[in-house]
């Protein structure tokens, strides 16, 4: 029984992975790529006694080799629709611990038309979050509160409302901040919500705050809801440390909130070219599973990830189609709505620029000690990011703009 | 502020963290750590205004470095009991994106006694399970229906019955194999826990069926209550592709029923030595939440994963107090029960005396080919892998037992 055929040309039914394969010694490319379509499929080490005909047709084909870069076929009869953790068990699953690799990395994948639908896609998506913050064509620009733990509910509260007057659209926890003997979940919520109508109604702008639900998947839940239930319209989730089955539950529940999905964890497997899951791969999922604005790196700031890696990304979660180039697959994303692109990691106001040079206009631009680093604080801090951002809009330099808006000189002079 | 304190003494409150960290071109190992300590506690990449004297005491605290190796103290203040995404989100999260490092590894993770307290560990552990089955002290056997997919539900379940009624204990789903088209969850427990009760009255010996409810969490607890309902003792998750979130609600639902924790996916970031998470932590992480079953690797198989890593694996969950050597953390699991390790992967009658020997009698042995794939089927296969654990067990050579033992003759010419 053959697994790999390089004459097959892909169905519409079938689920496209793009690998990176070193083999381990001693052994070819294409010997590792046809164990890896068998394990990932119906087969394993050995030939069994179990098998059936009409189950070698639902065998996954290796159908393209081109040095290290395999392309493996699946039909989408494997998978079980709308289940992710099952479709990553198989894809994203043993073959990364075969022995007969030496290295095996996840770059791509094209989903089939029946698993796309199987899922529920973003609720708001870009077009969505912007009618919400009545914000037609700049980036949005957040914050994260700093310290990232141990303020208290009040403390927390306030810092939020100066970065809120200052000019920040969004406010939002930091991953590690949950409900900690420090800061409770629920007083937060109420206290930081308290703040944000009083923001609204001192700037005459929409501001959010987005409260980090991440926890067990009923806690996780129950949070989401008491958020909804005070008035807020966003949560925020570490969807890797939470994982899929909770991703999925809460998209599921369809509580009308916008979901922020924080990427904490991502690193520990994107990381290393040559082995793992591509943040790419990342971005496709929480593109399916329905997340609204996702972390895909800054480009410039203090978190790794490359130009053309960030690029890809962007266009994959924003982006209708996608063009096959390489060992990049195409997508036709359909109905299926774009997702906002989060820049964060070490961004200041003399960074954008180039950020928005690179990213364009449709990203949420973060900064936490970008902006209560500020000299002067936080409210001075948000207004310095808010003209680094106006000043890019109108093409004005930032050493020009500085002239007239001494907090962004302020910063200027702090990171240079 | 210093996140640097080498004459500090962790307290019974620390959550510490063993990492092997390789900083970036030009920067010290002490540099990053600082940095690494500063992300994944209480600091960021600049110093901020919103900082206050009392959170400073929250920091987290390198405390030795040896080499690369550099072990942090965080207070368990920092952290939300109960919560494994958040502290996951700590630990596990930014600081291995951060530019500042070139590889960095979590190898091992020593709980504080509060964090231990807020999970519920593992309902049924090695003893219970062997209660359960009635096998006091040799290793279970067990298999996984193969072909992994493609099976019917009746075709799965005489599968299983022939490995059942040749000598397994256990048989599972394989780690993709939920709700399928072909294979419907409702109808395969129904059909295998009906030939269950067939087998068990046919051996007089007690036999399990351990079901994949792999799912978004509320069909996965679905799933598990209608195995319940229909007289399974038994599920298994893949708890890596389901996420922690998730399997914490399985967990904490209270159902009684053992879990089989499969791993699918934990190579994506346990697999190089140098960057990641060790498999150690998910196994740490598994008894905490409260796991029974864990498949930890099996030296011999196909899958890799060395015998040192998993003897430290082995010893980790089953054990009730680890004592700290080199960069490996001391544990006290107190009244946490102990988690059978399973071995899984690659293996067949011929690799069991070597199994044995590495890996004790506390185990189980499951083979999924290399019972399907005897030659003369999944019943003489089940027997074979029987014969290869009674005589390793007299201590007998499996040479001389097949003298006597035609199954395990024939397995041991096909595998040799």
């Amino acid at each position: 029984m053959s697994y790999i055929d390089l004459k097959y040309k892909p169905s519409k039914d079938d689920l496209i992975c793009s690998f990176r394969i070193e083999p381990a010694k001693g052994l070819s490319v294409k010997k590792v790529a046809e164990a890896v379509a068998a394990e990932s499929s119906v087969g394993t080490w050995t030939n069994i006694k179990t098998m059936k005909p009409r189950i070698r047709k639902m065998a996954a084909k290796v159908f393209e080799i081109k040095g290290n870069w395999v392309k493996i076929a699946y039909p989408s009869v494997l998978f079980e629709s709308g289940n992710m953790p099952e479709i990553m068990s198989s894809i994203g699953g043993n073959i990364f611990g075969m022995r007969a690799v030496k290295n095996i990395r996840l770059e791509d994948v094209e989903w089939p038309e029946k698993i796309k639908k199987s899922f529920k896609g973003p609720k708001f998506g870009i077009y969505g979050v912007r009618k919400l913050l009545h914000v037609k064509d700049r980036p949005l620009v957040g914050t994260i509160v700093k310290p990232k733990i141990g303020l208290n509910e009040r403390e927390h509260a306030k810092v939020a409302y100066q970065a809120w007057i200052g000019g920040c659209d969004i406010v939002k926890d930091d991953e590690n901040l949950t409900s900690q003997s420090f800061n409770n979940f629920e007083k937060r919520v109420v206290e930081t919500l308290k703040l944000r109508d009083k923001a609204e109604n001192k700037t005459g702008e929409r501001k959010m705050y987005m409260p980090n639900v991440t926890a067990e998947t009923r806690e996780m839940i129950k949070r989401a809801k008491f958020v909804k239930k005070q008035g807020g319209e966003y949560v925020m989730v570490d969807i890797l440390t939470a994982g899929w089955s909770g991703l999925q539950t809460l998209r599921d529940e369809g509580l009308n909130l916008v979901i922020h999905a924080h990427r904490a964890g991502h690193a520990t497997f994107t990381r290393n070219k040559r082995h793992g899951i591509s943040m790419l791969v990342v971005a496709d999922i929480a593109r399916l599973i329905g997340v609204d604005q996702l972390h895909i790196g800054t480009v410039v700031g203090k978190m790794e990830g490359g130009k053309e890696e960030v690029y890809h990304i962007e266009d994959e979660i924003e982006k209708r189609f996608i063009r096959e180039k390489g060992h990049y697959l195409e997508e036709d994303w359909g109905k299926i709505k774009p997702v906002f692109a989060v820049c964060s990691g070490g961004l200041h106001p003399g960074l954008v620029p180039k950020l928005m040079k690179i990213m364009g206009k449709n990203i949420i631009i973060q900064a936490g000690g970008g902006i209560h680093g500020h000299p002067k604080g936080t409210l001075l801090g948000a207004m310095a990011m808010r003209h680094a951002v106006d000043a890019s809009l109108k093409n004005i330099s930032l050493k020009e703009y500085a002239k007239s808006h001494n907090e962004l000189r302020e910063a200027l002079k702090k990171w240079s």
